[in-house]
């Protein structure tokens, strides 16, 4: 099994994730926001890379079908049914529906790998899912989304706990990369991964916006067993 | 004082260096032989993005006046002077001559960033040197050159090293990177850095191959204290 990681959404390059099995992770807050919705019942979420695309695929859907969601710049979009913060997307208002997601990071990278063998969704939220899901996969890449083309630690020690994971259940050999390699080594060596975060430019950045409840939620390990997957025709979530 | 690192070639963006202060590092071996060449009298280094760009760059020389030099995927190219070993560099073969060079990753990453404000060149051989010039300066990018677009550890050891360095003599606030933090925190948990990159790709290939020596004289931290810088307009490197 070789394990590979791109740290950043504008780090991807064609060849990086070509017929691979793709996870991408972006725990505060895309992939959370989908892990979550899903698990409390949302029919499936479909992706966009901006506002408009948005409202441009909720005219596919009759009115009480769909729901509208997404940030940008971590802000509720106007006019929108959700913004990024997963403690929204409860059963009561997700179940049933299909949600129309544009992010500012996430549903990007989702855009930018359409060319995997496959596409999980990963997060703290279901991190041992997603060990599960690719227990006998042999080309797995980790696609951390980052903030702004920059690589975020969060997604980073989230790649870190499925790395270690699948070495801890693998029989088989695990042939690391080097940045694969970065992130073990500092997992291994900060016992307390919380405090290690802190240092987060993204995590601090929601915290002065009044969003701790979500980094909170979204550092909560495993919480989910569920693991998504894109449909990479029509780029649904489900 | 910012910094910030570029993982590989293939991660960087036009913004992520525009007239910002970049140390391009590619440490096995492309910026240890400019380092080691220029150190031991070269007159001057200019890159080329393929050896057929090499032998035309050739052409507006004198003939004596130049080495042809390079590597395509770690072996010498044919017809040239002199490959990637920087252990060839030595005064008697290039003082006084000008070095037309082209290189896997390291001529790429000097190739992508023409945008910046100042471009010098770094590895282990000078990363004390390199961490005086950056002493003053105000928003820093350490590019890794990375192999084939992955991040080496090898590169990510050596920004460490500089990012070290500067908040140790730095009295200013210094304000790192997701990715600059995680490259300092597997810096200071691992006493052996030489133990650590015994896991690189890029390394152990080089081993593998015959280059052994390159990498023992590579690794030596702070051998010259001469900073090579890019000049912006015509590229050469003095």
């Amino acid at each position: 099994m070789k394990i590979s990681v791109i740290p950043y959404v504008g780090a991807t390059r064609p060849e990086l994730t070509q017929d691979k099995t793709v996870v991408v992770i972006d725990v505060l807050r895309a992939t959370s926001v989908i892990i979550t919705a899903l698990a409390n019942g949302a029919n499936e979420i479909v992706p966009a890379v901006s506002p408009e695309e948005t409202l441009q695929k909720s005219l596919l859907y009759n009115v009480g079908e769909v729901l509208l969601a997404g940030e940008q710049q971590t802000a509720k979009i106007e006019g929108f049914d959700l913004g990024n913060s997963p403690i929204e997307y409860n059963s009561e208002i997700v179940s049933g529906k299909t949600i129309i997601m544009s992010t500012t990071n996430g549903t990007k990278a989702l855009n930018s790998c359409l060319n995997a063998r496959e596409v999980l969704i990963g997060a703290f939220l279901n991190a041992e899912g997603v060990v599960g899901e690719l227990l006998d996969k042999k080309d797995i890449v980790l696609f951390c989304s980052g903030t702004n083309n920059n690589f975020s630690l969060d997604d980073g020690m989230c790649a870190a706990i499925i790395i270690d994971g699948l070495i801890k259940r693998k029989t088989n050999v695990v042939e690391l990369s080097d940045f694969a390699h970065l992130l073990l080594n500092a997992y291994y060596n900060n016992s307390n991964i919380s405090k290690m975060l802190q240092s987060c430019y993204h995590l601090n950045l929601l915290k002065q916006k009044g969003f701790e409840k979500d980094v909170t939620f979204c550092l909560q390990n495993s919480l989910y067993n569920y693991v998504p997957k894109m449909n990479l025709i029509n780029k649904s979530i489900k």
